[in-house]
């Protein structure tokens, strides 16, 4: 068995999560592929829900420019991991891992997505992690101020954007 | 120790969630009063994450009707639950457990509520089970149709709806 | 809708869990259903993991004494759960699951069993929940003392042993 | 940010579970960093829940070694790992991250522990991935085949053996 070569990777490296539906329009492929992309030559270790889509998009980005991708994914079988994923982790608890993706990241860039994606949001503002959005949800409560989603024009604007607001250690 | 009466539950009677935030506005919580007392007199057994605020509230009116309530707790101890629930289910797994409330429910009513309710809501729809919205969110998607979320103006409204809309068994 | 009558379930109530396989030799199901039958006959509240075998058991003795039971099941559809279920919890965290049933209970009785069994038994004396064993797992760590299981001979013992035995609230 | 060196992780490379105590004898400590040194060696992935004890002296070892550690945390606060963890995974369940734990490992090394490692060795064991023992719990059953637990004398005769045992891709 080959030696590990030193990986890189430490306490220090930001965690980020791209979160996102599983059937994508193409530009929201396109958008998770190079936001992918842009964490890891930024230097940050990507995670997600390890399924296809949107997870898939922004895992294949990462590793082409040499990343380091974690998936939180919700059944028990590394078989459902896309094939992007260096690290599957497999939780066995279904949906309630979103509350896993969104707890362990520093940040969080939600581009479109369902209502899974949804849950995965509201996770991460119910546990103080900021949110990036690119072209996802609004949401409002009459009477109450909106949601504090940054939402962002581009791929890069989006990374940027989280990458300034990485969470301190809690 | 006490033998049971026969507790007139059965798996015919339906499980109703009412989620909701714990520092609900006064009126907030006088309408989960309101639903709960009304599921209990309509038969349904209230879930609830089974801590204060719009949860305690509901409780509360669902036990002034002789109804039965479930907790399902975040922590690991019955002294979280509000003195309205009958059983507290100590599930230890924090706000992951959002996700089985909404399962074990076959409608959802929605009061008010802050991020943790929106996760409810979230994974509520991501299941399919309907969600019966009282002063809550609103979510949308630019160029998708809005969330399928039933908004009702009055408790026994919110209550006649979710009743309606029951999920037939899975 | 019929209304529900009173159902002589409250926090008084002792909840117990029993555990064990779903596949039990027959000694261990008539001993499960004799099991159920004497905590529903002593008032108590039944949870258990809501499939069959040991656990259909157990749920339909409790329900011939007209006691409540609660199936804590690992998936998420109603359908998983054994008929003499009164209340399916769908946690959808599958075997995960086995810490919430421990959790919840405030004494356990092992009936037989396999590894899941045994990690339900484990997580209940992790927890500091009470374990009645009847014809189950043995477990012990040279110079270490043994597991601190309570084993009882028939069905009266363990019910007797594992209520006398009740935690207190936490 | 510093750019990720290419971190020699892939999905070929083998996870491997230690597990044990948070308060080990000191002979049992020095045995989980000379298995952490080992796997980190051998080109293993390092996975553990992430806290003190066994835990910290098994990812002190691999870190030695260039080893890459991941630390699946019960609670939801990074300063609980501890410092030789490299990706903290907060999972906010508890100890039903248990199931997490050996559920991603694709083998596990036991060494020594109290109820929750027994808990850890049972979720392994109800999931066919194998275990490795090391001064470890036993556990039997009258009348049925003792525990499938493969039992080692040295921590290298336990990696070797959990190397060689490394179960395929499921």
């Amino acid at each position: 068995m080959r030696r590990l070569k030193p990986p890189g990777v430490s306490g220090t490296s930001p965690i980020v999560a791209v979160i996102g539906g599983s059937a994508p329009a193409p530009e929201e492929a396109a958008a998770a592929e190079a936001v992918g992309r842009a964490l890891a030559e930024a230097g940050a270790i990507l995670i997600c829900g390890g399924r296809g889509g949107v997870m898939e998009a922004a895992c294949r980005g990462a590793k082409a420019a040499g990343g380091l991708t974690i998936g939180i994914l919700p059944g028990t079988r590394r078989s459902e991991a896309n094939p992007y994923v260096d690290i599957p982790i497999l939780t066995g608890i279904g949906e309630a891992r979103n509350a896993i993706i969104t707890r362990t990241a520093q940040a969080v860039i939600a581009i479109g997505g369902s209502y899974g994606t949804l849950s995965e949001i509201s996770f991460a503002l119910a546990f103080g992690v900021p949110v990036v959005g690119l072209r996802t949800w609004e949401m409002r409560r009459e009477g109450h101020p909106p949601a504090s989603i940054v939402y962002a024009a581009t791929p890069e604007e989006a990374v940027a954007r989280a990458l300034g607001l990485v969470s301190k250690p809690r």
